[in-house]
């Protein structure tokens, strides 16, 4: 047995059987039980089905929280909370939720788990939020600017989302007859990922001492006090993993585009899984790694940033994996080296 | 108002909008009624989306049989006939009907409507049975060695669907995250559309009298007295129009290719919308289109034919509006000379 | 033979085969003949494979122009300045450009075709330059907005190319290994279309007198007096035809959405293609059709503008058709009623 | 400083973009040298632009044969042996030639790298000639038939490949334009993957010693002898990685499915990489691995055999590494256990 014992609810999803293809995988991890209620009794290789040939594993319809070292969450939003008063996981067991229900500080002992802002708590944290998948790749695109106090105008992102962002429930937007080949935007203005974002932004604005948010519009609220909106316009894209995205930040004055690089690469430079590039990126460059890419170039007193992680991967069970890694002791990229798909 | 004045039942799903795209452009017919009783009173553009600011009409609850001349039936497979057991269409309402309910001789009048092989029984028909988008595809590669009297050894044929021949119901296998990129079988051996494929090859038998065929069971004999099977391969492809077929033929002897081509071109000589072409074909030369396109090549004793039409036209709602358009004795052509969408 | 006998110039290429696939179909229109140099003498169907069976046409080495009405440039961007040097055109004969060469006002007579800003004039033109397919996409979700005096701050634009807009030249960025399931930016903030776009929304600046603009540095200037930058991202999209748009507009306060939308209604009431949608649109409801779409959600002071055309037709010869109609006096949708690929 | 240590040539393809994502997470291999004359001095992760991050090698205009242990000839078909006549690899560093230049037997050592067949060979061979990728799938679907002795009639094969298969150059058949949402055939019958097929089944044939096979020729000889031809179309699909082969075989008589199952699970039962699936497959499962999966339904004496391979890996560079541990005594999946990319 490995040294990091783990548990999964919600394993019959995208994101569980994600999470199950990276830890049959990890050189640390062994998977305990993969809990499913609705698929308790069949192989895992059998919902899953590229497994085949990888793994034995049942579906559990047990939760022996006693016997693990981790609980991830593998559940839609709002789920975790719920899950969380009908049951109790023993205090030495530590929980990583994916979904949303613990991002914004509250009355919870939950960390956000961005490693490149928030690498030190986390590694000391029992019980971890994991980003949001568009949350994280913009979020990427903004911190060095916002460390470096240059968000003090609205901020333009656009950013287009693969299909699995919408989860394995088929519905209109993801049937195939629709999606292919098509473009469509959606919650234009009000995506929730919005909350976070803002409240990470807002720690880093360099001008005042963070404040608490607990609610979308107190979000909002700071950030405008700060003068800053982030306008952030979502597209369905007709692919099936990753995030593309563009932030356009307007400074109060130009800047040499060598400069904002090196704000980028300083505030990066630990960062093992997130880099910098000199030149222009693509989504594929990323799909299927846990990477991210962040690459800017200056227009006058625009900065356009672009960014682009796989969204099930850096924007989901990836990063959630490197919080394990973290919160473990163990490499940060263990388990996540992983080969990119590139075509 | 025009000549021909249509009805539409199921007009609310894939087949029913294709059809009122068709038939608001066609030059001698007027949609009288677009009945769907889940949509009844909603816009038509509302639901077929891409018709916005071409059509004010909505969906009907009512169903008018006395004030039009042709009803198309665009239900699911197996309505048709139940619809017809609780409703009467007037004696001078002529029938088409999209489904395989009476696409096998039978207690009935319906004429089975490919033009390529019926043309002048469509002309003088009143009710007709549209054939399957993978059956047309597949025949007309086989039709004019049928004839012939070629098709003395197993016919091996391999044909890959579009997405729309799954229909408008979201499921796993038309959902955007698995099909895009991926590529299945089913229905190996069994597809239902063997069975009208059978009657027809029966029928064109030179050698024979035609005999009745009334189940699938029957088809398979006959064919198999003649030594004669279709082994048909069906699979899934990741584009949503559009049915892609080979199919090898094993001949009794060697035969120059340029001698088969002239029993294609000869058989095809009428047809307005079924081409030979003298070199190799792809799929998006038809996408969009009503048309049929073959190729033949010749291996020493095995024929090699390549078919291609778009499911949606040539495969459902265009031959019904060609098979209208002859059972009105209008220009074969009216309302479907169509723009390719070619890319 | 029809009303106006048509010539066309780089008749081998993309646009080249769009306008015979249009222009075979259209009611009132001939084409005298298809020059090109490299297939001279070649049946365009074996170029523009989706032909076959559908003309008999050869591609020419001649240009007879006394024989035709009017002739279409469908060259490369510059080539059809040089061209126009080399040979001579009659008085008589009628040009619609498809490049760039003309678009900007100058030493020249030629009339921007964008039907919705320039009908009248359009009508009565002798020399026609077509507009660019992402500055008809841009300037059409603008339009009314500009004509209200409502562009007073910079304008966000992000747009969507699919893969024929980059043209027939295989290349690395249309290479299908690349491009499938990619997403990425080129010339951000400095594609070419913003001259055009800007000289247009210059023109309908209520608080001035159009001015000359004759340089992409004028055309900026002129926007930057009036406090006015078209900040324009332009994406390659992983689809083959058409482009998706938006565009954020912020007003100096806020307006009422109904009243917005009334703008845009207003604007479009006499436009036969251009149609404004109460809800979301996506890109397929215009695929393989000459229609554009635009659609206004309003967030406090900002106006996002959605807008959607196939860059083939409304975006390049179907507007090029569109504009001919109106030259000679025709229906102006004769030619382009086109069904929707609509999957 | 690894075990074996690796030279690539080649190394600017799609081939040699693979292996080296493949080897830098390799436990036991590092890279001496990745040569290519056209980028010599420039990073791979210029080139293979995924890489950014992950290396920091550069493209060697050397090629310092004595620091190395293995060399992978990475070229294009037909310059494996030109090379060879041109330079002299040293005795003691094995090769891996991925080209198709010595894998039919002949007067040279090479041994054919197919571990489901040759595995002790490959154990023990300096010189290896790496299969086909369609040749992989296609041997993979009939080996354990061809063992048994069943392939007795003509076997019919049809098989789509993705378009990496094509490799880097771009052309007519590869661009996104054409390609995206199309469909087509090419090489029908006479693919030359056929070659190294008919000799592996040829060496299989239970009833006689397996002869010397030295052309095209010679092969579909003996093959015709033994009364077997393998009618193989291949098809372009429109996604960029991955191989999917029906292989329909006529028995002599009719045989039960669950013997014709676990012929295959005996066959295959030592394979690390190939499983039999029990249920029907599809290709995503496989995208991204070094895995095939096969599977077989029986229809009265026809049994049709599914199999999948990803054409890049097992059909490419990862059976080259997986040739290369069997060759160095490594654990055979060393470096080769990939997360599928699954969507």
């Amino acid at each position: 047995m490995k040294n990091v014992k783990v548990g999964i609810l919600g394993a019959a999803g995208y994101t569980g059987g994600e999470l199950i293809r990276l830890l049959i995988n990890h050189p640390e991890a062994d998977i305990v039980f993969a809990h499913s209620e609705s698929n308790a009794g069949n192989k895992v290789c059998d919902v899953h089905e590229g497994l085949l040939g990888e793994t034995e594993l049942e579906f559990s319809s047990e939760m022996p929280f006693d016997q693990v070292d981790v609980v991830f969450f593998c559940f839609g939003h709002g789920k975790s909370e719920a899950f969380l008063k009908d049951h109790t996981i023993p205090e030495g067991v530590k929980i990583i939720d994916l979904a949303q229900d613990f991002r914004i500080a509250g009355s919870h002992d939950y960390v956000y788990g961005l490693p490149e802002t928030h690498r030190d708590a986390i590694k000391h944290c029992q019980h971890l939020a994991n980003p949001g998948c568009f949350a994280t790749c913009i979020q990427l695109a903004l911190l060095p600017l916002a460390k470096a106090g240059l968000l003090t105008h609205d901020v333009s992102v656009n950013a287009i989302t693969g299909s699995t962002g919408a989860g394995q429930k088929p519905g209109a937007t993801t049937h195939f007859s629709w999606r292919n080949n098509n473009f469509s935007t959606y919650k234009l203005f009000t995506h929730q990922h919005l909350h976070e974002i803002c409240q990470t932004l807002n720690e880093l604005r360099p001008d005042t001492a963070p404040r608490a948010i607990d609610t979308l519009e107190t979000g909002f609220d700071y950030m405008q006090e700060a003068g800053i909106t982030v306008d952030f316009i979502p597209y369905r894209g007709d692919f099936a993993r990753g995030i593309f995205c563009t932030s356009v930040v307007t400074l109060d004055k130009g800047m040499e585009a060598s400069h904002v690089a090196s704000l980028f690469r300083d505030y990066y430079a630990e960062a093992v899984f997130t880099h910098y590039s000199n030149k222009a990126i693509d989504l594929k460059q990323v799909v299927n790694t846990n990477k991210a890419l962040v690459h800017a170039d200056v227009f006058g007193r625009k900065v356009v940033v672009t960014s682009a992680i796989d969204n099930l991967l850096k924007g989901a069970v990836g990063q959630a994996v490197q919080n394990m890694n973290l919160m473990f002791g163990l490499d940060e990229r263990a388990g996540l080296q992983l080969k990119a798909s590139a075509f």
